[in-house]
């Protein structure tokens, strides 16, 4: 049950020139679903990646460090095609995982007459299964038959090639104000839809742009984008094995290039890019597993953007404060306890303001005189809730977005491999 | 559903000494329920706590640790009452709140002809509502009219009337080998059942003993056994702002005094008074809200007891974990995945095992050759269960107890209130 979310219209999203996207059904896991995507990127392109910090990171996750390490994102061992699949994660495979992940590599590479170390791979799917990696060589030769420019039809079949729980397919579209005459444009999809809690990473996200820009901005800009958009998602606090977020820019757009991320041109892309992530971060949220409710934790005044982090996560992650919102309870008492736990030992709790959306609920550590339980719970009823935490300590922030714990939360990951 | 936990049987709970309990039902917040319980000990006894780390500690909490400090143990101010009242924990209740814990204090004081600071007040259930202090006020005088010597009748009534979620109350009792020639008793009772994560405290649990001991011992005493024991339960990872564990030595057992934990007698009484103390949280996670499995995940060969705990707690707190092992699922990978973000930044995944029980499932990061589904099913099935995880880079090691995610868990926190 997404909340405030539509499967994306093709027509919405922009085609990405440079860029090729192709699909299969490779019969990964089950049988007649879309579950390999292909794609293949110009000569030219720049290619930026991060990825999950759980030091259990998969055989992919491992691979893609290596080949982006070996590429620098220009010369002859540039990134030239990316392959994902679902139904299986490769993760907690050990050195045979390591193997299978590079045959995909190699295959695919073969295909393109290019080497294997330029090739990203990644797989998203059950963990500890050993990858038939042989089902993906053999549906390769369908998708790169299928291999066709990344149109807006192009997209929303990829976004569909890589869903695992998620109910909807997810994908996001900006054109960036023209830079130097020309149009430029950004496209992406993403997936979740559970294990969900990305650190200095994501889960899967691709985004792809036209522009034309030097490769070496490539990496910190994804890394900002990255940080204002996927790491400030959580689901249910479980860091996955394979989160990865990448930016390929075709260079394509035919405008001057950017040099400078703090020039116009790229402040105008960084901000189309920024759109993008958070649309695409956003949706994973609302299509989070058994989600019934869109939460934003605001959390203002603390002396440190680390430890405002600390207890909006605190908050997101409490199954308490989760399920008071999937039952529309106004029990808020929970979210002080959250922040309480958050680790910040020195909190002075008497300082602390609570406002849900409007509503002050909390003044200076007690329930504020006017508060009425009937203006908690008139918020409470809304699909789309904003929590509202002034630690009144300092001039940092931070901004998480999170869904409620619901029965279906527990049916799907009760059932998830069934 | 209690996980292997029956009521108490007051034949089985030893009388103390030196110690009277008196309950009840003061109207807190239901009608026609045991909901306020008061200890009194006399001279001559010591008492030591152990409280929530919560940065929004409860005015109880707050108030128990100001009058402990007061005490030491010994002297005219010596803690000589404790009063309970289970329906509201005057948690996030500010400036008033605190008023409230200490007007509770002051009531009982009164009546006992001692001073307000040789009371100690704690309070279990909803946060962040006005605590009806003039309702404990009323109760007071019929709970100190049923006060009688600690004998099992005495200790099963008081852990009734401390239950908020719980479905049975909980209480523990040991003799110990006798000291100098006399029996020396132990008794006690918790409760939980949500908002579980004791972290260097506890939930709710009061623990007396009728042995001679040195006051100044009985804190080092309380912490090593709440490091043992409350310390080492999560049920949903959530930190109560209430926890408290006592331990009140009322000298009466006739022996001659201990003065040294590390003597023959201290050892078999911190036995004792440990295997009270684990017994009792071992109930409240068997009484976990909506627990059907009884899970203990071992840590091993770690580096430091600290590292050991991240990744114990991180399997403890992860909800796939916890609703795989609801639905009797070897989902297995998501143990290692919870491994993997745990916070160890420098951990080698290819060093990693993985037991469950005795089938061995994860050798050196990967999947067991020999290991197959139905063996994971098999024990999955249980309703006890180890996990053992041996990282491979120390001689460290740590002990965590948990229970399972079930859709009565939501159920229970979605309706607690109503």
């Amino acid at each position: 049950m997404p909340v405030n979310l539509r499967a994306p219209d093709p027509k919405d999203l922009h085609p990405v020139a440079g860029l090729g996207i192709g699909t299969a059904m490779a019969g990964v896991r089950k049988a007649n679903r879309r579950d390999l995507v292909v794609f293949v990127l110009d000569e030219g392109a720049a290619v930026a990646g991060v990825f999950t910090s759980n030091r259990f990171s998969a055989a992919p996750v491992q691979l893609c460090r290596e080949h982006l390490a070996a590429d620098g994102g220009r010369g002859g061992r540039a990134v030239r095609a990316l392959v994902v699949n679902t139904g299986n994660a490769n993760a907690g495979t050990g050195a045979d995982g390591l193997a299978r992940a590079r045959r995909t590599c190699e295959a695919l590479a073969s295909h393109l007459k290019i080497a294997p170390q330029q090739v990203l791979p990644f797989s998203t799917g059950v963990i500890m299964e050993v990858l038939p990696v042989e089902r993906i060589e053999a549906g390769l030769p369908q998708a790169l038959a299928a291999l066709r420019p990344a149109d807006g039809a192009a997209w929303a079949e990829a976004a569909e090639g890589i869903m695992t729980t998620d109910t909807l397919p997810k994908a996001a579209s900006r054109r960036c104000i023209e830079i130097g005459g020309k149009p430029v444009h950004v496209s992406g999809i993403s997936k979740g839809a559970g294990m969900i809690r990305p650190d200095m990473a994501t889960m899967l996200g691709f985004v792809a742009t036209d522009a034309v820009i030097d490769a070496a901005l490539l990496q910190p800009l994804l890394r900002e984008v990255a940080d204002a958009s996927f790491n400030r998602i959580s689901i249910d606090g479980d860091m996955s094995t394979n989160d990865s977020f990448v930016l390929m820019a075709t260079q394509r757009a035919g405008h001057a290039p950017i040099t400078s991320l703090a020039s116009a041109e790229g402040r105008a892309l960084r901000d189309a890019i920024a759109a993008v992530a958070t649309q695409l971060a956003q949706a994973i949220v609302r299509d989070g597993e058994g989600a019934t409710k869109f939460i934003t934790i605001r959390i203002e005044g603390g002396r440190t953007v680390a430890e405002c982090r600390q207890a909006a996560y605190a908050i997101a992650h409490s199954p308490l404060v989760k399920t008071a919102f999937f039952a529309s309870d106004p029990n808020l008492g929970r979210i002080l306890a959250a922040v309480g736990y958050a680790g910040i030992t020195d909190l002075d709790q008497g300082l602390l303001d609570l406002f849900l959306d409007d509503v002050h609920v909390v003044r200076a550590g007690g329930r504020h005189p006017d508060y009425r339980e009937e203006m908690g719970q008139r918020v409470m009823k809304q699909s789309e809730i904003t929590i509202r935490v002034d630690l009144h300590r300092g001039a940092s922030e931070a901004l998480v977005w999170t869904c409620d714990l619901s029965h279906d939360y527990v049916s799907i990951n009760a059932d998830y491999r069934s």
